[in-house]
């Protein structure tokens, strides 16, 4: 499959003069486009959600977006939960799925009405005594330990991960949870990131769905709804398959009407909590090819580095590069496209095959729209980049500034000797 | 060699009432004890200078702790200029080391009075296109490709690295550079990080003699320094070595006495840029253990994660880690010790022995006053934490103070729409 940019040359310089390279660009009509086909693929499922993972893309601006589509937000800091409430979500809008969790963080949830999600068993006493009073409804992250493998390939390994509970223990936790009074319950896992394959979530739902039959039977607890979480990727490589939401509703359909329709259980809820597959491919990092260099191997500097877009210096994950105005051009060049942190993992690109890239070129480094603003860090001194959306009708609107110097040396503002700092 | 806690449980839970956990803690006599033992190793060099490298703790309070050392700066960014200066560092003070370089940066540095190294043969072009007439001294750059290697084994790859000029580019760089007027020059070069081996510098060194020799005897010019800039490293396992930088200063001199001073060229001047090196092992991250959970395996939940230290997530970097109180305590627990991010690389330890862990011990992670703080990003609205430094005289200092929500909501501050979220 072409990867294609969501912006021409000509639009996106516009936007350039207005602001400055380098920042995500959002694509408005994209994320519409795409949330209407998720909630069309579970509209079999009444009171199907979709909860909206706020750390792929934590902007209040974004989330509303999905309000449109009676979607609700996955948060899982107190900051995510104020980004939530700010963006207009409420009570059972929010699912609060966190770990490690500290007790201030558990009590805004609960002051929000949010849906707590409990990763360990411990948290039961530790909520009850820190926080207070159980909420009538309550989740349970389960963990099946092992591999999680779909025909033969492993996709992840969830023994190996730190979230959730054993099986024992999730029959363990309904059973205390019922005896004090909670009244409906849902399930929560999380076995692999970023799979390419229609397949995932009905299997990980089959998993899960037995599971709900199993639980209902044993502890009597009320399952009002299971949650797949997140999972569901995006083909950051040409020559990969997208998934096809459509097919992927249709798969766990099949599974609910197998498994929880004989059961008597047909009207239990399904959630999601798709993060990069909601934004991933309707995000863009525009920014400037400013420097050629030619000694072992040819590069590009470019005025983005990955304080912008962590996610090859981490994970080295490709993200595919399109030279606004050069769309259909060969690729005959080979280059490092790369940033100017001194460290060396701070490259876009890796000996990758391009069109002749000029000094000024318009770079539209792609898939950015999740985990991309959001995972930027300040090291070197350098700042992280503006967000603007395109809006549906052409237009363009700034929804985050760009950092300055002001904010990076915001913590030592209470130090009368560096106020001078201070100033821009 | 036991790594040994710098602070110990009694003092360090009186902090821990001041500053709330997980904050950084810098040891002020550790760090003076250090630098004065670099400029000793180096004191048979006149004119040597260790210019510390900003961007390992960007911190001004430790960039003046080294004013007493005689050290200058190593800045790569605007940032990082105005952190120096804010420290009082000033002119030759200053090394500016960038790449894929602004021109407004370059045009700081050159106010600043900085010494400006090169690092590509066409930013001669653009620093007199863009910023103005090239200063009386000026440094460039050196990669020598391939692989660097000492006694067989890869330390490197600068073949693969995105810095410097090859070596036909140096000359031809050196010829244009004094046909332009500028007087005096430098020779810069990194080869291999974070080496634990007292033979680094000393290779490297040779290495840019000899370079320095036939550049002198080619071009003619006045070679003023040569900067080995950083890479030497830290033991951050228990069964590394440490470095001897005596050993090291003295494996320098040698070849400085075998191959410039026989060319004429004794007055050199030695420069080093060590970041990790000068604060490595100085600095510590206290954090609390919140949170035991038993699943597939034993995990201990920290109030600390990635965001206050991220070599682990981003590396697989080893941090050791010691209980404090149960500092001789036998190792027979095997713990996962973890961050609350959703994200499972946020591991400060994985399958590690360490003494059995109960919920409230405070756990000192040691070796994170370089590239600790400095790395830290807001992936899932997660806060950068304080630092702290620890007087020589006992007493204690904040010289940063934590991150607030209000911080992190800053680059939302220009919407009236969301000016609720600023108020802590």
């Amino acid at each position: 499959m072409k990867k294609r940019a969501f912006i021409g040359k000509e639009r996106a310089e516009e936007l350039a003069k207005k602001y400055p390279t380098p920042f995500h660009l959002y694509d408005e009509k994209g994320i519409r486009d795409n949330a209407k086909k998720v909630v069309e693929a579970f509209s079999w499922n009444e009171g199907y959600r979709e909860f909206f993972a706020v750390k792929a893309t934590p902007n209040p601006f974004i989330l509303k977006l999905f309000k449109d589509y009676g979607c609700g937000c996955d948060c899982s800091s107190l900051a995510e939960l104020k980004l939530a409430e700010a963006a207009g979500y409420s009570g059972e809008e929010i699912m609060f799925s966190s770990n490690e969790t500290p007790a201030e963080e558990y009590a805004y949830a609960s002051k929000l009405g949010a849906v707590i999600n409990f990763d360990d068993i411990t948290h039961i006493e530790y909520f009850e005594k820190n926080v207070g009073a159980l909420p009538k409804t309550i989740s349970c992250r389960f963990n099946p330990g092992g591999y999680f493998s779909i025909a033969n390939s492993i996709m992840d390994n969830p023994g190996e991960s730190k979230y959730g509970m054993t099986k024992e223990q999730i029959f363990e936790a309904f059973g205390i949870l019922k005896e004090k009074g909670v009244e409906k319950f849902g399930i929560h896992a999380f076995l692999a990131s970023n799979t390419v394959t229609d397949e995932y979530y009905p299997e990980l739902a089959g998993q899960l769905f037995k599971l709900a039959v199993e639980l209902k039977e044993k502890t009597g607890a009320h399952i009002a709804f299971i949650n797949l979480s997140g999972g569901v990727g995006i083909p950051y490589k040409p020559d990969q398959k997208e998934n096809d939401i459509i097919k992927i509703g249709e798969g766990v359909k099949k599974r609910f009407e197998e498994i929880l329709v004989p059961a008597g259980m047909g009207n239990v809820r399904i959630y999601t909590e798709m993060g990069r597959f909601m934004m991933g491919p309707y995000g863009a990092l525009l920014t400037r090819a400013i420097h050629k260099k030619h000694i072992y191997r040819e590069y590009i500097g470019v005025d983005a580095c990955a304080s912008n877009l962590m996610r090859p210096a981490m994970y080295g994950a490709y993200h595919h590069i399109t030279v606004l105005g050069k769309e259909d051009a060969p690729c005959d060049s080979v280059y490092d496209v790369v940033g100017s942190l001194c460290e060396n993992n701070d490259k876009f690109a890796i000996e990758r095959n391009l069109p002749q890239i000029d000094t000024g070129d318009l770079l539209y480094i792609h898939d950015t729209g999740a985990h991309g603003h959001a995972m930027g860090y300040n090291y070197n001194g350098r700042l992280r980049s503006a967000e603007v959306l395109l809006r549906e009708d052409g237009s363009d609107m700034l929804i985050r500034r760009a950092e300055t110097l002001k904010d990076y040396f915001a913590t030592l503002d209470c130090f009368d000797e560096f106020k001078g700092l201070f100033e821009d």
